[in-house]
């Protein structure tokens, strides 16, 4: 089927961080009728994908760039010309890395934007005075060290949350009752809340704006400034990477909040 | 790739009712983690489907059917083992019935899900005493008589507001400003005023539950139950029949509010 330039998206990790991303590209696509809309194709197979964040700490599953690649490479079969993963963990260079040298090998033309690369620029672009980043995640990501190629492109400083906190961000994001996985519609206010003690420890550390990095935690929250700090929201930002790598005339215009 | 049974979604009819479908399918499905989720493939390629209500009144268009086929074809290549289109107005027998007869034709072992069936079925298993369904949805689909299915089953009225309210309805979903095709996150309050006044009149004319007969209308009334009447959602309806298809098991247990 000839769909025209396809944008492909990486579902399933997890499942509604890639709903929010075909949302966010939606909204952020210049359109007034159905048919205005780029093409996109969703492929979310949770069940096929290792959690990221288990395999980084443990190394005990298999690496998921193995079915991530395979999701890609399916998604280039219909069609898809840029494709995205809305998972910041899965970007650690372990899996990411992993994930190109496995698309090379297969022969495939596709390369996944890469969504902290993106947000790097985003935030040079967007706050060039911003120096401190706080920054949420997993603690996959946070152990990763893939945080550190958001501070590449200027002097900048990580502010992270104290171990404690971290594992509440965490469990946040995970808790098999009240995490942003488990329960989405609506949020549980106790991953909410874990969230915003974790935002408030940030400000009192200095951060001037909050990395949410991690596709969850903007389920959670969808504020564009809070607690008069700026969010900085990874789904948002591989949406509009998504769109300006399609048709980038078709690219709305950005509001900060 | 083996993605084990997948739920194929036509998507881009609207856009944004495809991925409410999506959203409400991880919703409706028994799940504490990403892994625990169903695989799901939206193809969302607005730009190829002429659209429905212009195709039933004017025959000016393409048989939107045609495009729809298509896209059930790539969904099957890619191994979707059942498959709904969230568009009322694409289940008038004019599209549907060619939607079957070209799958026939083309060998192919998918029928998509019929959403007004099920919602038929929804209606006298939830509400078996409710006799007076008010109905929402474009003109076209008004016209086509694809509602008339709805009350096959039991000796059901169907409430349909004036015909200058079932402009208004028409106008919420499609005007190029405010309509919910064109803005949706937010909701322009003029759609949903309008969606509100309909639903006034069909409450006054002894309607006893209001059907959500567009994909996009529960995107603006999210509410369960509507001035003391309940709504009957069509996307819910076929997440939750997408499930029974594949794996009743997940299917998480119903909230009628």
């Amino acid at each position: 089927m000839n769909a025209g330039k396809l944008i492909g998206i990486v579902g399933g990790l997890g499942p509604y961080a890639g709903v929010d991303l075909v949302r966010k590209i939606f909204g952020q696509t210049r359109a007034a009728s159905d048919q205005e809309h780029l093409p996109v194709a969703l492929l979310s197979i949770p069940g096929k994908i290792p959690d990221r964040t288990s395999f980084l700490l443990s190394g005990k599953h298999d690496n998921p760039a193995y079915a991530i690649t395979e999701i890609i490479l399916a998604l280039e079969k219909i069609g898809a010309s840029a494709v995205g993963i809305p998972c910041v963990t899965a970007h650690a260079p372990k899996i990411f890395g992993t994930i190109l040298r496995e698309l090379e090998q297969a022969g495939s033309k596709l390369r996944p934007i890469n969504i902290i690369n993106e947000m790097s620029k985003f935030i040079c672009t967007n706050y060039p005075h911003i120096t401190r980043l706080g920054i949420l995640g997993t603690i996959g990501a946070y152990q990763s060290g893939v945080f550190l190629n958001l501070i590449d492109q200027k002097k900048s400083k990580l502010v992270l949350p104290s171990q404690s906190l971290q594992n509440e961000v965490h469990d946040a994001i995970y808790n098999p009752k009240y995490g942003i996985k488990a329960q989405c519609n609506p949020i549980n206010p106790i991953a909410r809340d874990k969230l915003i003690k974790a935002i408030d420890q940030l400000g009192n550390l200095g951060a001037e704006a909050i990395v949410l990095g991690c596709t969850e935690i903007p389920l959670a929250i969808t504020e564009k400034i809070i607690e008069s700090r700026p969010t900085i929201d990874p789904v948002l930002i591989l949406a509009r990477a998504l769109i300006r790598e399609i048709d980038p005339k078709k690219l709305a215009p950005l509001d900060v909040g």
